[in-house]
């Protein structure tokens, strides 16, 4: 019950990773724009795996059909329902995974929510799969923020013990924000991305996993885009991005660095500059009261180790009514921050592009 | 245009700090629910200024009026409307605010969303004010939840440099987190509170400020709390969180920290304790898929320095045009986080409440 | 668990009869926005009672104390609370309706939903002075919507057995119908009002009450307002106008006579007038599709008649576990259909300027 | 941008009629409940086209596949999608109702409202085709009313000039209620279908059509459902039943016929049945203060003649900016009111479950 999210640009999600299909359905798209199919197309595939060696060797073509919402290559603004059938579906034998709950995974909790009834087969409706329509979602609303001037992009700011160094927060270019998604682990200094693909494939020697931090950037937004009290653009961002499987932590600007921090060191000082008003650093990360200040908005998420491990871990069986140790066969991402930074990307776009309608 | 949150305990603020007053509607209160006034008012005084040298010096009542939805002592289920009218406001020159933008404030974003016709005295309704509300409704659930079983409490992480050791990840009584409430710098090592007290005794000699982390545990949350896919308690909880002025960050259990982590040790195990399902650690934060899984719920709120300090500060003149040197005056908090402490216990208290109704 | 209701001019509402006080909230009013306090005076005055033998001889001041929102005379485009004090509460034995229900009234429903702890003196949360906080938000709808060119009118098209002629469905002029509110008993044909007195005065005198059929346009609605599927401007008015206590019945244009007609004759042929499309005939009352054509809007809302009545009627005591027979005494309105006049515009306007901001 | 409706049973809605297909994601059913596919398509059946004279001989299987949400044979409690593919399209040229507007038709108003961009062919997302979705929720939804102990049934009380006898207002059995899904034509006189079938071919061979009333009972809805002030049942049933094309009008009880009755007359008074309070009329319809009181819940639609007739009509050419005339081929409805009976008793299953849950 919290299938919908959006004010002005409604998205509804469904689907299970085992079932027919999953999907969306998106309400409120402007009547005319654009709907680039290839440029979805090329979002889904940054996040889709089975693609190289720092993923999981599953292979899901993330084919979408727009069933409806589009006319004659635009949007009719009408609902727009896209749909991902499912395949590659292993028939490998899960039913070891209706009673023996994996740790760090929602088995048990969305088994005690969904009294039992829910498909838990590869985590069912709380698979990372349910993260592709959202990937479809950021790819319209990006094309959409692109003529507005809005430019969003993101990099791996740390996965394990290696670090990227940080968006200048007074602001990037818009060649460097859409530069980063050709390359499959996105840096702003590129020696750190043989060091982050080293950590990767550590985790996956030793049957373990790695999380690791993203930072986003977009430039373009206009001042006064938030709505206080309760919808400030910090409270609908995280709220759309605490939705995301693994995330655990969402800051803005300074974010945790600023508790340490005096005012007279956190304010963001502001001047002319022409005509318009900027402040001289960005602590903030472009909001101020919850809205935006005409600054880049930044922010970084806190992504955990994926929690799908092929090591025995500690578990209940909650069939047998006892503890029981657990070994998950099977394929799986050894890191899955990669692949979550078109995720974030995406709902990023979505949420500026709803709140700026 | 956001004035509204909650699902099922539905709140709506309103008010200016230097209008006739501020308040709440709450909606869906359970009918019969006791109504404690003299909580209520307990609650309010551990947010109200005036108090102590920690904080500022202006003295502000808190004092409500129920106008609606309260008979003979109890929730009638219809909506309850609280009113807290103004005091204290100094008759002072704001003037000068109308068109010079306070760096770190909302001032101009809100100039900018709102035309320009908005109240800008004492911020308005971007004021920290506003949170007064929000307490007066933690208290209504705080009342409800322990009926319930579920007790949250909260404590200073950290005051500029200073930290205070954490909750145990596992739980703790709710005696101690109920006997936070009775201090003003409430932290689980008594030996941190005096260091904390002289780090902003510190700022306000040097007419700066400081900011900090705050740590909120729930315990007795039951299991299944929480709505996939865009609903999950950490996007709510972040929700209202993020709509309290200064939050610029939200991590649930090990939040942040998860990143460096392998899969292995963030998982959290799992056994039974008799009939109970526990985890033998809880990096999740008590939420797995956005549910909750019956371990504590625990997250940390990272609040930015007060704002407003009376250093000289850079910033533009929207009148004159031009870049101005701003020093405010008047009575100011040198550190919120102290009254911060029951305004995120309360956000917690309500968002809890209203995901479990 | 219903009192906020709106999209983009979002309307919380509160308060008991006989409690301190009732009020709104009202957020979305574009910033900038004349707050007319004279004209909502005068549109209040409409609805209150006392200021004739047609209504009850009830004096209610329905003075209004804006709280918030309004800066400077205008709309600060954040919350706007109005505060409406009850006075003139007769200290009067309501004990007698704690457990006997008032037949047609919403006593039983109402104890039974919230488990009798509800305010049940002078209805509470039910009674028709909640239809004052309605008529304040009209008001500052209405001034909104004369700018934009939108004039809102309504008329009584019956009262008991006596009924008027009714508006040219292709539109009235903006003089006539805003004159309608000089009256008392708004009609069209000046000689139906001694009769509809006539009517209402006889049940006065058997103790009685009559209903009636009010009947509203709104002109200058552009073409396109309403948002398909399950928002129609239809779907819209209807829940807005549904909540007023005492109506029973919605139809738009033709309505249910539509029903009764072949599609030849119930289609609206249209035609170029200049650049601009109209219909010859207006069956649909301006709307197809559930979206404005740019016809007036057209519709009619049955009134029943008031159910408090002096006479003796047969209803249960609950505390009793019996039948009893109940005598309502007190001051009772014969008709409120006059008095909902205003209200029932008011909400037409609220949702037709929701709806189109 | 009104693609979902509900409260706690929310369905978003999709589709045009000659794109790829049309459907539905609905939220918040209980985990658990039984989908009984076979009794969905029978409802189905009972909407779709083809079958009898009486109704377009247009053949559309309506045969739907479920997505997601439904997991062994019962709902998994995450969303439920069920898609219905778009058949029969016939590849005719609708290129002349790209510009030329079909009277009472929503081309007009949705091609002002979608610049222009929306799909026109066969009306696109305004189709009829759009209720079939609904009929599918409302299966699933009577299936779980059922066990609630709470049957909706509906009648058609007028097509055209002839009319049939009314519900009795102080109940109907279940047997009643549910048997008169078995005809093409329910009425409760016998009598009348001849009559009715008359009337719809006299329409047919005159290239005409007729519309019509329907009349809806649920028993068995328990007293305390419905949410004021702004969520009355008869708002939300209300809001719901506009939604759907071709309906003008809806009154509950004795709906507008009350605005003529005395208050004595109208007043439904109260007594006790054993333990249990009853009216002794139900002039209310089931409904006092917006709140069931425990009486079968009644109301009424108007439904109009179907717009699509095949005489010429008067109309406007956009694009030739110029008066025309219309004459629209292909196969239509002469009468939709037969179609729409399983519309409006899904729609007021879903509405009152939606409330109950």
């Amino acid at each position: 019950m919290g299938a919908t999210f959006g004010r002005n640009l409604r998205m509804t999600i469904f689907g299970e990773s085992h079932g027919k299909g999953i999907g969306l359905v998106l309400d409120g798209l402007p009547p005319g724009s654009a709907i680039n199919e290839e440029f979805i197309r090329e979002e889904m595939a940054r996040r889709a795996p089975g693609q190289n060696l720092l993923s999981t060797q599953r292979k899901e073509a993330d084919a979408f059909i727009i069933e409806s919402g589009v006319f004659e290559g635009k949007a009719a603004g009408t609902p727009l329902c896209a749909l991902i059938p499912n395949s590659d579906q292993h028939s490998k034998d899960y039913s070891i995974l209706k009673n023996q709950m994996r740790p760090g995974h929602a088995d048990y909790a969305g088994k005690i929510k969904y009294k039992g009834f829910n498909d838990y087969r590869g985590g069912g409706h709380f698979s990372g799969r349910l993260t592709a329509p959202l990937v479809f979602v950021g790819a319209v609303a990006k094309s959409i923020l692109k003529e507005k001037g809005v430019v969003v992009g993101a990099h791996i700011a740390r996965i394990g013990r290696v670090t990227d160094t940080l968006f200048n927060p007074l602001g990037e270019t818009a060649e460097r924000l859409q530069g980063l998604r050709r390359y499959i682990l996105p840096v702003l200094d590129a020696s750190r991305a043989p060091l982050m693909e080293a950590e990767v494939m550590a985790a996956r020697e030793e049957k373990d996993s790695v999380g690791g931090v993203i930072e986003v950037m977009a430039i373009g937004v206009p001042p006064g885009i938030g709505e206080p009290f309760f919808d400030s653009l910090e409270s609908r961002l995280s709220h759309a991005l605490f939705s995301v499987p693994a995330v655990k932590g969402v800051e803005f600007g300074a974010g945790f660095g600023i508790s340490a921090l005096k005012g007279s060191e956190a304010n963001d000082p502001m001047r002319f500059d022409g005509e318009q008003v900027i402040t001289t650093k960005n602590n903030n990360g472009g909001i101020t009261g919850g809205i935006t200040n005409g600054m880049p908005v930044l922010f970084r998420v806190a992504i955990k180790p994926t929690p799908s491990i092929s090591r025995p871990q500690q578990t209940v069986d909650l069939a047998a009514g006892e503890d029981a140790v657990l070994e998950i066969t099977g394929r799986h991402d050894p890191c899955i921050v990669p692949r979550a930074v078109p995720v974030i990307e995406a709902v990023a776009a979505w949420t500026l592009l709803d709140m700026m309608l």
